[in-house]
């Protein structure tokens, strides 16, 4: 017998109970994304026990060896590993509302705040469960393709992400992010509000070209693409200001300049008829601060500006 | 007399004067990008010509072997290709007023908008001299540092852009696009323009997880930037819709999605004290274009939308 068969050998024999439950967990919710992550589950030889609110949704799951239960209730009673993939918070109380959690792990995949987040993990502990929150950094399209770089932030219990730990690997990656249950969605908001305002600049930039007819957008758009990653340098950059609290040591472009340079972008705006609504509150931003005594500074100053 | 010297000695022979003329011009500015051009000039064994309103600035580059001219009809007297690197249009306006430029070759490196290019370009097709307008995507410390990846738009005169392209390449990289001469402007602006929506984004992102002392910026900004750099793929997606027209086939999160997922934004931000102002006019775009039957509709859809 080979080693490594030893070692699963063993392994079985010693902890059967553990080994099984490891592989088997109850999934609430059936949207896009949880019909992708329990096809990921199954794919893997999980077993999985699936409730949605909507049965139908459940229906195409079964034929694919998914076990349907007919309520919240029974389906979170078939394992102790429950993952809730709901619309809201207010879906995952609804959902759990009366069902026995003593000694369940709770792990909610549902998008909240990081204040939902928090309270749901108090309402799990006062039933008796552990909880870990989570935040999915991916789209149905990206679960159980490795390489798409999708992963999943989880913050709350060390104890059950650990157990946990290769089951929940399975439909995207896994980020622990800390024993807040706070952190996860925190990360997932944080990133995703960087996100969005590349979405913003790359829509702005796109409506300026799109008033010359002789610039083809799909010829603009490498350029663009080279050069919103070349300036994402900003973010390690920033990131070590924000710890040294040195905000005016070797900045290059420092916020005086870049506010002197505002008009040429508003003027170019107006040239071409494009609202400048998305690009207007970070100019005023760099402007009231360069203009409060901050000129000298670099855009990372702009933070703390933001805080208030 | 190997064949790489046959073909210079040859070169020369047959244009000696051409040779010469592409080797030599005229610096208008001697800000910290001028200089640092100027420099970039004179190590790659060009004679450069400077001028600057404030003649102190000039002294240290005569020590590197640049001619200063005492004044701006002097140093445009001296060769066909200048170029200017001057504070603002109007700059570039009163340093040539009255100026010869008959037979120039003008390439306005300095700042400005697609409107005031043009207008520049016709005002120097009236003088007698050939026009490019350039726009530099790159900070002083980029220039002469190839691996650092600056470069130049420029657009205008085909002929000129070819006739000293060699002498244009050599403090930072070239890209000409166009023979509008406000086209180097208006991709400069746009480039600049995606760029500050993702620092905007990047400045929310940032001031959310300022709020934890248990979260580093330094150990946030990877995953910031990574995630960043990897939602840069809506940028040529966002190309192929604009071209086709079709904002709704195959959309995996549309904008109805994203509206309804708007208050987890603005109610995280909220918990943690942050202004909404930077990312609360996307947010109201797409859900003004979800309300008024765009929620099918890709983002690539706001890109019109904001041209109004």
């Amino acid at each position: 017998m080979p080693t490594n068969d030893l070692n699963n050998a063993l392994t079985s024999t010693n902890t059967p109970a553990d080994e099984s439950s490891r592989r088997s967990l109850t999934l609430l919710g059936l949207g896009a994304m949880g019909t992708a992550f329990a096809r990921a589950w199954l794919a893997a030889g999980h077993d999985v026990t699936v409730w949605n609110r909507t049965p139908s949704k459940a229906a195409a799951l079964a034929d694919e060896g998914a076990t349907v239960a007919s309520s919240a209730a029974e389906a979170v009673a078939a394992n102790r590993l429950v993952v809730t993939i709901l619309l809201d918070d207010a879906s995952v109380r609804e959902a759990l509302d009366g069902v026995e959690l003593t000694g369940k792990d709770l792990v909610d995949l549902t998008t909240g705040t990081p204040a939902s987040a928090r309270a749901r993990a108090t309402w799990a502990d006062a039933r008796g469960a552990r909880f870990v929150d989570g935040g999915i950094m991916a789209v149905p399209t990206m679960v159980d393709v490795p390489q798409a770089g999708g992963y999943v932030f989880y913050s709350g219990s060390p104890e059950l992400f650990e157990e946990h730990r290769e089951t929940l690997a399975v439909p995207l990656g896994t980020k622990f992010v800390g024993t807040d249950p706070g952190f996860a969605s925190l990360h997932d908001i944080a990133l995703l509000s960087g996100m969005y305002g590349m979405f913003a600049g790359v829509t702005h930039a796109f409506a300026l070209i799109r008033g010359e007819e002789g610039i083809k957008p799909t010829e603009f758009a490498p350029l663009l693409a080279d050069y919103v990653a070349a300036m994402g340098h900003v973010i390690p950059a920033t990131a070590a200001r924000l710890e040294s609290g040195d905000y005016t040591t070797g900045v290059v472009s420092n916020l005086a300049m870049q506010a002197a340079g505002v008009p040429t972008f508003t003027g170019t705006a107006e040239q071409y008829g494009v609202s400048t609504e998305l690009l207007a509150p970070f100019f005023a931003l760099m402007q009231r601060h360069a203009a409060e005594g901050g000129g000298g500074a670099d855009t990372a100053a702009l933070v703390d500006v933001l805080r208030g």
